[in-house]
């Protein structure tokens, strides 16, 4: 068996991947969401993508590879977000800091107090590390992983604005079915019309059944300023299949996975 | 009269500026979106902001600039984004490629065509025709006027993904009234308790007086993952006061401010 995760080694994705593998399944890296979403597909394998984080919102990536390919959602998975300071240098040398633009703002009330240094943006927190373990008098923000990878001594830990930092993640599957007894379904609105309240008479559908959402989150659906689609998260509360048949109805649905509730990873 | 604008000089933020600005306003860069609030707020000058875009969403740095500062929206403007890929070198000598990580996503269909390259990211569409000015084999995704600025020959327009790539920027304000006769008004929702319908009954009282909804965009509350607030734009239809008065009554309202539509810039 095979995990596709979002590389490079060190990131918050390859930590989850690492806690939550099966004894003998390989995990192989891929440089983007988008790949790993195509090699899901490609090789009918599984995949770890991150979908919202509760500092920085939702993944645009992730959600639009949801609405554009056929991967089914068949797990999720939260994990606590814990930023670490790294550098070979002292405080008082170091003159420019590595870092992941999502982590900048999820660390951005650490890092705004760090005014001598200048802040250069990198493609993953992985990265970052990278860069500071070869570059003279910089420092990184990044993951454990990664500061014990590139040999980087911490300097303070736990950077992140919020200790209640956390990211959900999901797990893609091409063409699986949903268990017996799911207890989250997530669909996208993929409204055929813009007309005034369109998105009142969906949560309609829900609220009539006391079907509670745990999520809602529009996005441009690429047609035009102003277009957008609907992802919504509910609870598998009784009547939740009449919903979708009702949604229908009156809308475009996309099914995408219906999945057991994750504790914390 | 001042302008602050995210910079640096050659970013969609500036090329804005230039075409909006009154005659004798002088433009000020910022190196981020939070310090255009920032100087907004102290200098009691107007600022231009990026909000959402038709491709890539809702500005993150935006909207926590309008729920956590004492700004005021007062003005909205629509910019087609176009997209250029420049360099000093023929494309079979392309090694590398700089791009904004944005660009990246509405440029993803012209950019996966070019395999042999590797892609880096970078903070701003400016500073991607910077590097690209000056290091070996490399070329970027950049602005027109930072093309001009960087002297890099374009080797190919509109490579965005979509034609109508658009970026809706907020005028911002410290202080200001609201006009006499506005077209639209914002509000962000920021809700008391986790209850569910709270949003259905919420768009129900714009639903019951025929407000129209232009957008609906929810961001992290920053209270913990699977807590919301949900940022809505609405047109001044008739009873548009009453609403934010019934809003009140059932949940958290903040006013970031009415304001006239506005057409292409």
């Amino acid at each position: 068996m095979t995990l596709a995760v979002l590389g490079p080694k060190g990131t918050f994705s390859c930590e989850l991947a690492e806690k939550i593998r099966n004894e003998n399944e390989e995990i192989i890296l891929f440089p983007t969401i988008r790949d790993v979403f195509t090699a899901v597909l490609e090789k009918n394998i599984r995949g770890i993508v991150p979908v919202e984080n509760s500092e920085a919102g939702g993944v645009g990536e992730t959600l639009d590879g949801l609405l554009q390919t056929e991967c089914r959602i068949t797990a999720e998975y939260y994990m606590p977000i814990r930023h670490f300071f790294v550098s070979r240098y002292s405080p008082d040398e170091i003159s420019v800091i590595y870092t992941h633009p999502q982590s900048h703002e999820q660390c951005s009330i650490y890092l705004n107090g760090m005014k001598r240094a200048s802040l250069i943006h990198t493609s993953s927190n992985a990265q970052s590390a990278k860069e500071a373990s070869f570059i003279s008098g910089s420092a990184a923000v990044t993951t454990e992983s990664a500061a014990k990878l590139y040999d980087l001594p911490i300097l303070q830990k736990d950077i992140q604005n919020s200790l209640n930092n956390t990211t959900r993640f999901l797990e893609i599957s091409a063409g699986a079915l949903d268990p017996d007894d799911p207890e989250k379904c997530s669909v996208v609105i993929i409204p055929r019309e813009n007309r005034p309240g369109l998105l009142y008479g969906i949560l309609g559908i829900f609220a009539q059944r006391g079907i509670n959402l745990t999520r809602i989150e529009s996005r441009p659906s690429k047609e035009g300023i102003g277009r957008y689609v609907f992802f919504i998260d509910f609870e598998t509360d009784p009547g939740w299949q009449e919903t979708i048949t009702e949604l229908k109805k009156i809308t475009g649905v996309k099914e995408l996975g219906c999945y057991r509730k994750k504790d914390y990873v």
